[in-house]
């Protein structure tokens, strides 16, 4: 008697006939004269497996016959080829252990039954159990494989960059702060301020936006590096596209420009939604049927699609010629918005768009300044359905350019001593670029609310775990 | 001409006669009569490759002959059989740019000689262009995807549990609290206490020390998980085996008990460790010689001795029988101290040891009582030379014992009715373990100090990138 997952059961590889034992958690049971079908499913792939329990069980009246949703059985029995429609095997059962009960099946919360996401979220311990969380999670892994996988291969080292922060990366605020001072007895200095030279680290402390500037000193050693870690952003916007804790991937190259960034974010992209594609088109197909009926093909048309690359000045041009009514101006100076960049890969293109150099007033103070000294080397990787769902650009390596860049933006270059510092050693052309986990979830799944995209959602009011 | 990563080039894969082009930072340059012997690192693997120029390019005597370590160059010849010992092949170069210079040669601070530890600890930015941090680094990257590849062909789902939690998981206090609160201007309640309802997430919220308890959530729904992320302690201790904020490592198995733990953690360990034999023989080879010389036989005995289980009330009578004068004392009812792990595994045992059912009143609440009332399920894996290197336990699946262990602790309840409440339903015997990333690193590279195990360290007064 072999214990097996639920995946390996159903797979193929064990002969019919085998004796074997599968360990999981009630979804349905269907009886029938003096029979008892009982899905089990253990979360190992999206379908559960059906046990067939005889009256000839010693506890078939006692218990099996009294198992519900949610209970926790383990079962032993012969693989058979399943007479069933839409499974290939079942488990003629010898035995039906009950582990654990449900304590009052009428008041379980994941009843099998379409459950409202909203009603979901606030069991974010329970969800995994049903099949939409249960696809997510697998799905959610294989991706987060298949980016440590990608860059393996090609050659790059992970590095984790700090989660606790004395810098703001970016400039924008919206920071988290840490501290372990006591509130109710805060410590000043002479001019009445905290004095946060008694805190934990003789400094006022944040969780941190980005790992990008402490992976660019890794970047300038080892080459080919990568961040994949959690972020955090204090804004207070209770949306469905923003995550206070989220997870970033922030892929970092030496002696690159910014067609080198693009062509990685292409590779990139395509590998990962094939080992999706690959992997888990028992996921997909569950979410192509219930919540996003382009899950497959969506992907599929990804990865066949060659990227267009278009530069920011010619994208405005396209937009204000288009005919098309937007609610957002368009103009040579202002950042796209989502309808724009949705109509640029969906109307305009069709497929995926790079948006190439930005005006340098409305991207970020490392972003590389461009021969004509109005644009930055920046881009803006759009999907169709989605929008913007990766950001990059080629880093400022001139050590003076970024020092007038840093006080064209009013920023304290204190702040940034190290991160110029390794520009004046081997300095040399580099690029990179971010994207939200969570965003890239968000995308294969089909979900239209981030919150559904993690396992445990932080945003406000909602961190009860 | 096609551009190669350094490793490729000493790799053997490309034919000697090539035409090549590598990229990266000098590390030596050595003169001789009308020849220049750059040696040129791109981190991609320990060993530079060394790139002949002669007097024969034009800016010879302009630039090559002016190279110091740190120079950023783009060499390109023809890859050729070296004549020099311990390389086995090298670049006649017919091009050598210089992309980046160093400021000044004689104050660049990754002079090509030994620095002290401490020293590069203040340049956590340029200690990865160094020999020891750049192994360093690809063994901790080495050893973070073999632990993602171990969990994913054994059928474990990755689960990213929260960083920032409203609940003390352990009940062991030393977090960092997390606010957007004004601390120059903060709320009160009735009481005058801190209005923490006014708070970013309505309550008061703090940086995780474990996701433990949130990852036995998804373990009753997807079987078997496992978490790899950040985790924070604000222990106010300046020593060499404390980080503020470090990576944990917890699987976390249903249907399983204490025994299955700790043949869970054995594989996993000897499959870690066989992962840098396979692929970073080079990096290990150079700690073997200035680091730690058990760097590589080390791992070798690690993974060829099966692990010895001794009860922990077994321990204690060998403790007390050893003759061996510890500094600790030794009594049934204390922990162990890594003097006596060390004691039990390099002494006595002489390899790896799990030692098992701890007494009850020393460990965490939620760690399975045994039949006998006085222990629980609880297991520590001791290695040679390091002491405890994983830490973990069956988990109280009962929600009677649970509920009457966390009063007995003194925890309050209000903080565990979810982590109670998918007991209620299904509930089935479960274990897991957990690790410190950093730790394995430390014990794999032989640092002595693990702030050198971590990219950008965070301990008290360490926290300045």
């Amino acid at each position: 008697m072999a214990v097996v997952s639920v995946q390996q059961a159903l797979a193929g590889g064990i002969a019919a006939g085998s004796e074997v034992t599968v360990r999981g958690w009630v979804r349905t049971r269907r009886d029938s004269a003096g029979l008892a079908f009982v899905n089990v499913s253990d979360g190992s792939c999206f379908d559960p497996i059906q046990v067939v329990a005889t009256e000839s069980l010693a506890n078939f009246d006692n218990e099996v016959k009294k198992l519900s949703a949610g209970c926790s059985v383990i079962a032993t029995g012969t693989l058979a080829a399943s007479q069933g429609k839409g499974q290939k095997f079942e488990i003629q059962a010898t035995s039906v252990e009950v582990v654990g009960w449900v304590e009052d099946p009428l008041t379980y919360p994941m009843q099998p039954k379409q459950h409202t996401l909203e009603y979901l979220r606030e069991f974010a311990h329970l969800r995994p159990r049903t099949n939409l969380f249960g696809a997510v999670t697998r799905i959610r892994h294989c991706l987060a494989q298949a980016i440590h996988r990608f860059f393996h291969e090609d050659g790059f080292y992970w590095v984790n960059t700090p989660i606790i922060s004395t810098s703001d990366a970016e400039g924008a605020g919206q920071m988290f702060r840490i501290s372990t001072l006591d509130m109710m007895n805060l410590p000043r200095d002479a001019k009445g301020q905290v004095d946060f030279s008694k805190d934990f680290f003789g400094k006022e402390a944040f969780l941190t936006v980005s790992g990008q500037l402490n992976v660019e000193a890794f970047c300038l050693a080892l080459s080919k590096v990568y961040t994949f870690g959690p972020t955090f952003r204090a804004e207070n916007s209770n949306t469905t596209r923003h995550l206070a804790e989220f997870w970033m991937i922030e892929p970092e190259i030496a002696f690159a420009d910014l067609n080198d960034d693009a062509n990685l974010a292409e590779k990139f992209l395509k590998y990962v939604f094939q080992a999706v594609l690959n992997e888990r088109m028992d996921d997909l197909a569950f979410l192509a049927e219930r919540v996003d009926k382009t899950a497959i093909t969506k992907l599929e048309t990804f990865i066949a699609a060659p990227f267009e690359r278009i530069d920011y000045t010619d994208a405005v041009s396209l937009l204000q010629k288009s005919g098309h009514k937007f609610d957002f101006p368009v103009e040579w100076g202002l950042d796209l918005q989502t309808e724009h960049e949705r109509w640029l890969t969906e109307v305009h293109v069709g497929r995926p768009v790079v948006v190439m150099n930005y005006p340098e007033q409305i991207k970020s103070f490392y972003m590389r300044l461009n021969n004509d000294g109005k644009t930055v080397a920046a881009m803006d990787v759009l999907a169709p359905g989605i929008g913007e769902i990766i950001g990059g650009s080629q880093r400022e390596e001139r050590i003076d350019v970024l020092d007038a860049r840093i006080a064209q933006f009013g920023l304290d270059p204190e702040h940034y001593t190290w991160y110029r510092d390794f520009r004046r050693y081997g300095t040399v052309p580099h690029a990179g670029f971010g994207l939200g986990f969570e965003r890239l979830v968000v995308y294969v799944c089909g979900l239209s609310n981030i919150r559904d995209a993690i396992p445990y959602p932080r945003a406000p009011g909602l961190a009860t775990f």
